[in-house]
């Protein structure tokens, strides 16, 4: 997944001292947390560099995170070689048009609902949830449910399975 | 009560240099205080810990806060026996997966707003407000209604009464 | 005024290392600029206390800043003393149930569009505008609008005249 | 183009240590690249300074940005002077009554959505975003599209032309 607008709501956020502040969301954390209890690997390919993405990526867990990638198409490609996983079981969420090379790679490509049009007409579906907003949580309920495995998830964390956020 | 996502709308701030900022809300600030002045207690039972949830726990004086806690319904028991208060006399109020066990806990559980579908499934009522925006304030001023206690109190705050927001 | 709610949305944004963040809105800033070329008083009566507020004040030249006030009756009863002006020709906005006893003390007390329902009871009118989105602005407008002086500002401005935001 | 209120939403963010922080938009800096790609020149003409602007207008590679200018109309006639521009080839973004001087000089002045009403009147066009939601990104899509460039923008990004957001 790309960082700015979707696992944020695409603030870029400066202050004094080159300060820089990236806002996520709690849920989308839990969501994190989920898939890789249910063995999917999470990734993180962002042109952008920061420490809030290193610290939140860290705290999640989130399998691979590549940050201040020019191409997303070859960090994405590299992604998927370092974890030994096909473009056909991948999917990427995008919101803007650097996005689109490393949507085209995959066979599932997903926008979030603050999408331009141009990404959202290149993917297979777009959620109702802004990026920063549960997108990414909304995306991972999703295939957690196609693959039948959501409802397990539930029961286990409801039963007291620690979780990170 | 949950912070993330119930005191705050579930934004998670991080900049450089480890800063962690969180936004909590005025108006339920002064909900906390006449829950406080109308004797009733208060508690935050989170998962994550911050620098930001402390302070403003002391500054509404919180009757109990407890920051990093791996199981909400462990914590929450703790909780009451400290204080001497029965799952049957207590409201939780969450908005995430993990907050099920401490909801399923006690006689009345609270969604708010913005909570997944299986906290609002498991909750009594769910808030008009989200979290961060007074679900908190919400919850209070519907007891203290149910209790009767709420009119003296607004009577006594617009009478000059000293409050903490 | 009122700050939290008021001025800004109502959000507490607490850091590490005692760090405080407001938000304010660029275009109440106009507008109190606005008030002040018209021969306007304004003023800051809050109970809470804090640098962000201090520097906004200052900057937009606020009248009088009065933080860390406990009764904002009597806060708002030495600002009308020290500037000379009566009840009758004042102005209060305010957004929680600590706002009422200043609102009862003036001919004009207002609500911002977030107050609570006591609080735009005891109200005039309602902002259509919520606090810290254009609010004070709103309110600084209807007076200078009623006065007769908007439009003549609003050319003055048009034609270059030097503002505060 | 202004800053306040039009590259972000408005807000004025304070802290403690003379903290200020601004929020800007990703997919507000996509559009600024691609308009610098096409042979666009871009700038900023704020009354107010910060460190947050100038990082944002050298890492988007702004063309000129000129902070604490008193005289919008002057600042942005130096501005043109300095590009070798003529305000009839001129787009100029604004929000606020302070923006008029500058958009009178100007053959294209736009307002953001969130403008004031003698702002909008003032404009040949209101863009549907709001500041520092993507209004900045709508103007320069329409300018591209309108000059026929933008279908080719976007297939050189589709193909991995690099950009800066």
């Amino acid at each position: 997944m790309d960082v700015d607008g979707v696992l944020t709501d695409g603030q870029i956020i400066y202050g004094n001292n080159g300060q820089e502040l990236k806002a996520f969301n709690v849920q989308d954390g839990m969501g994190i947390t989920l898939a890789h209890r249910a063995g999917l690997y999470t990734a993180i390919v962002t042109g952008r560099t920061s420490e809030a993405v290193s610290r939140r990526a860290e705290e999640l867990r989130i399998t691979v995170c590549r940050q201040g990638v020019t191409s997303k198409r070859e960090g994405l490609e590299s992604v998927l070689q370092q974890l030994g996983v096909s473009p056909e079981e991948t999917v990427f969420i995008g919101d803007d048009l650097n996005d689109l090379p490393a949507m085209a790679l995959v066979d599932l490509p997903v926008a979030v609902a603050n999408a331009v049009v141009e990404v959202k007409q290149a993917a297979i579906f777009c959620t109702q949830a802004p990026g920063g907003r549960g997108a990414v949580r909304e995306v991972i309920e999703r295939i957690l449910k196609e693959q039948g495995l959501w409802e397990n998830l539930v029961k286990e964390v409801a039963a007291g399975a620690r979780t990170r956020q």
